[in-house]
């Protein structure tokens, strides 16, 4: 299999925890995305959306979308289980993840964060400001979640899932932009627990091979 | 079940389209987001997320995030299936319902709209630009995913799936803020079908209770 990514697009980073998670060998193919290289021809063929992640698989399938690769690799692939066996525990978990994917993380890419500077003209202070409102909102909707459900060493009982894969990435994102994380106890104790943890740091930015400083 | 939700909620809509298509009864209790009713304390012990939809199982356990709402009536509940049988199926479904959820509707949403507004002081017309820009650019990514797969009448084969629950509303929101559609042939003829589907049609915002004109 064949990883498009960039080391620090937050999709990606989940996608490649979950790969580690499960121990599936991957070819990193490093797509710069800052420079704009997934918008130029060369990668038309390849990224049909524009973005990454993709997984290519070795029949030349490509995937699309995070959440979505993290499910197929679970259902088809040996290796730890990243989503729960029972109804309602997948659907917790898919509703943790989806806190991060379709209500943080989306308001805060790359792409979005270019518009606000370059057609809406809106300085760095208040787009950080932004981009910290964000994720503090969804990240305090996701610790009364945790608080309100079977949470455990990780966000759904003692072992990671597609829940961590999320979270992981939009806690370092938000480290960058120096936001507050205070009060957010649970939410925090399962990060440190998740840093913990091998696949996590194998998958981290720092790690990869396109990684700058 | 209850679902709580508003009438022009796009992500609601998404489960009222699943509830309908699997035929299955429920209640429907109104939140007016646009009041901002839903952040107001008596629903804090209801809404954990601050959000709509939200769905009450009939033993109280409440469900959050449309998509894994979706996901959970159809693998528990009688009726259509709106996941395909087979992963690869699957893993395309999902990943055009997260083009829509994860790639435009969260940027357009309501509160992000109003924190344009209010926090940056964007006047209406480029909140516009901004809106149909987000909303054309994933909807093309979607329209070279439909030209990609196996997409039939509806956005993966002959019969509505999770795509379609969540490409519909996308379309509702972006007729009602002037979109682009044009070229956009794939797309906008499944959007045709589905609204020749009896579930689509009880679904829309005007068929709620709680509808506005």
């Amino acid at each position: 299999m064949k990883l498009y990514n960039y080391f620090r697009s937050s999709a990606s980073f989940r996608v490649r925890i979950a790969l580690h998670l499960k121990g599936l060998p991957f070819e990193y193919v490093p797509v710069h995305i800052a420079k704009g290289e997934h918008k130029q021809a060369a990668w038309a063929g390849v990224l049909t959306e524009g973005l990454v992640p993709a997984l290519e698989l070795d029949d030349g399938t490509r995937l699309t979308q995070s959440m979505a690769i993290i499910e197929y690799l679970d259902e088809t692939q040996p290796g730890a289980r990243l989503l729960p066996t029972d109804a309602l525990g997948r659907a917790r978990v898919r509703a943790l993840a989806q806190i991060v994917a379709c209500e943080i993380h989306p308001i805060n890419n790359l792409r979005v964060l270019k518009y606000l500077t370059r057609e809406l003209k809106v300085e760095d202070e208040p787009k950080n400001v932004w981009y910290r409102h964000w994720v503090r909102e969804g990240l305090e909707a996701f610790e009364r979640q945790l608080a309100a459900g079977p949470t455990g060493r990780f966000c759904h009982g003692d072992t990671p899932t597609l829940a961590d894969c999320c979270l992981v990435p939009q806690i370092f994102n938000g480290q960058r932009f120096n936001t507050d994380f205070s009060g957010l106890t649970r939410t925090m104790a399962v990060f440190e627990q998740c840093m913990q943890h091998e696949a996590f740091q194998k998958a981290q930015p720092s790690a990869c091979p396109d990684a700058e400083a």
